[in-house]
């Protein structure tokens, strides 16, 4: 490595690309926002990483050369050894995409793959809210549920590199269908999406709520955050239906206290943006519903890295790899 | 340790006392099992632990002096680093109970203590049908659900050291109350308590069944087993009951596939001795319910070690903790 190591690394997700060119501190020395063009298939969205990855390189001044390598964050299910994207619920048209292999044969540049939540935990675990943890969760509330578990200073990916699918564990065996095919999985309860359509459907039942104010009057627009805007504004209902998806969210951390008694839960994600409202709610029904003692022990965190969890967080995991393989 | 280290080992359960010396290889030398005096509390349970171990000692031909230690493998919630019991459903009157400096104070012999399912996953992974496994979880199904998770080839005991408690995940939000004060549990919906309250219920409700004729009549005397051998002469709400039952077993395997992505499930205690009936509903469930590339990537196995995984597996830990701690 050179002096002063600098990594590319993408955070790819259904929506946006994240692009930075990051160094060993965490620092992003330029950084490219765009669109992923999801619907378009897997073609156009490679085709959209290398054009961000052209765009985070201009920005800084920098040309692939002078990167040490390229590290991919990906959404979904993948293998970080062999860089194959299984499936993705975000990316339509993704079945065992090697990703990482095509990425390094476009740019010349070693490429390395992780998941996009282990990479945020990473990132908080290397620059964040749990520098120094040994044992953690970190879990991203967002449009889905994402998780990494950090065991022992280091990501567990399990035996194919797809562990941490925490938002697909079924916390109500009969609840709502999931993009994953199972049911009352606990991203169907406890994420922005499932705060949406909760909102829309008391909505179209004819509740009595400012809801549709703040989304332009459309019921398709109802949001997470445009319930979240109604609520502070003091409407009962949006209110109600936020406490309500808190009180899912903490029906699942309890399952994770109970089942790995870790020491610290990061809890990241555009929807845990709400706070207290949320998650007030979310810690009353983990205590009530986990064991004392492993609910005791642990302390919860807030995110710091905020939306740049991902994009810095694959730039740690290229950082640690890269020692790695040095002091071997 | 001397050529040939013996150690005697304790499985406490909530209704038998199981203690044996075991050698190295993971043979048992001498075996004593006797009735846990539960309702008399935690002082009576250890009067129980000591006179057994004194059985176990005479029917090898031993004394205290040739053993390298004792281990404790102990149900519910304990620290093994501080070898104190916190709690534990099965045993009531238990609380903070600092069992292993009790009966090492007793018995004047180095002392460990384990979860009980901690150790039966590690009897398992040293002598049975997890060998040479790196990521696997053993679950055991009794009148309760227990884990143990390996990772990396050592238990993952969380931060306080309870980790694992995987029959207290919720599966069902609005589920059945359980002992430990949650609803929906896991262990609420497949157990074998779980298996014998629903068909104590259904035979209140009048259903047409020949359970009772297995349980002497009685209906408090229905249980997972008397559920089972009318099932096995074809009763077909016993065979439907044991389905159902195989179903959540299924909802708990998968959120475990998805959670941890293990290479390896291994399935033990008296429930899992119902077989097919039980565990083909449960993996198809499983496989429905899991990530695909998860689940193919997962062998389940038949825990090996049977009624013995405890206090063997118990053994196994302190053989490893005596390992480490002269290589240290």
């Amino acid at each position: 490595m050179s002096e002063d190591p600098l990594v590319l690394s993408v955070d790819l997700g259904g929506s946006k690309i994240l692009t930075a060119v990051v160094n060993s501190k965490g620092d992003m020395l330029s950084r490219d926002q765009s669109i992923t063009p999801a619907v378009k298939g897997p073609e156009a969205v490679i085709q959209a990483i290398l054009e961000s990855t052209q765009r985070a390189l201009n920005q800084a001044g920098m040309t692939t050369a002078e990167l040490e390598a390229i590290c991919l964050g990906a959404p979904g299910l993948s293998n970080p050894k062999t860089g194959v994207v299984f499936t993705s619920p975000h990316l339509p048209g993704w079945k065992d995409v090697p990703l990482r292999d095509i990425i390094r044969e476009k740019t010349g540049v070693e490429t390395m793959l992780i998941n996009d939540a282990n990479a945020a935990a990473l990132g908080e675990l290397c620059y964040g809210a749990a520098k120094g943890a040994r044992n953690f969760i970190y879990i991203t509330l967002s449009t889905g549920i994402g998780g990494g578990i950090v065991i022992d200073g280091e990501i567990y990916a399990g035996s194919l590199g797809t562990a941490g699918e925490i938002g697909h564990m079924t916390i109500d065996t009969n609840g709502p269908k999931c993009n994953c095919g199972n049911t009352g999985c606990w991203e169907t309860l406890a994420s922005g999406t499932a705060l949406a359509r909760e909102a829309r459907q008391r909505i179209a039942d004819g509740a009595k709520t400012s809801i549709l104010e703040y989304s332009n009057g459309d019921i398709n627009k109802v949001s997470a955050e445009t319930v979240h805007n109604a609520a502070r504004q003091g409407d009962a209902l949006a209110e109600k239906l936020i406490a309500q998806t808190g009180y899912y969210v903490g029906v699942g951390l309890a399952n994770l206290i109970n089942i790995f008694n870790p020491e610290l839960i990061v809890i990241g994600g555009g929807l845990s943006s709400i706070g207290d409202r949320l998650l007030k709610p979310a810690y009353k029904v983990a205590g009530e519903r986990a064991y004392k003692a492993a609910f005791k022990s642990v302390r919860f965190a807030r995110a710091e890295l905020g939306k740049n969890s991902g994009v810095i967080g694959a730039a740690a995991y290229a950082f640690r790899e890269m020692k790695k393989s040095k002091e071997v």
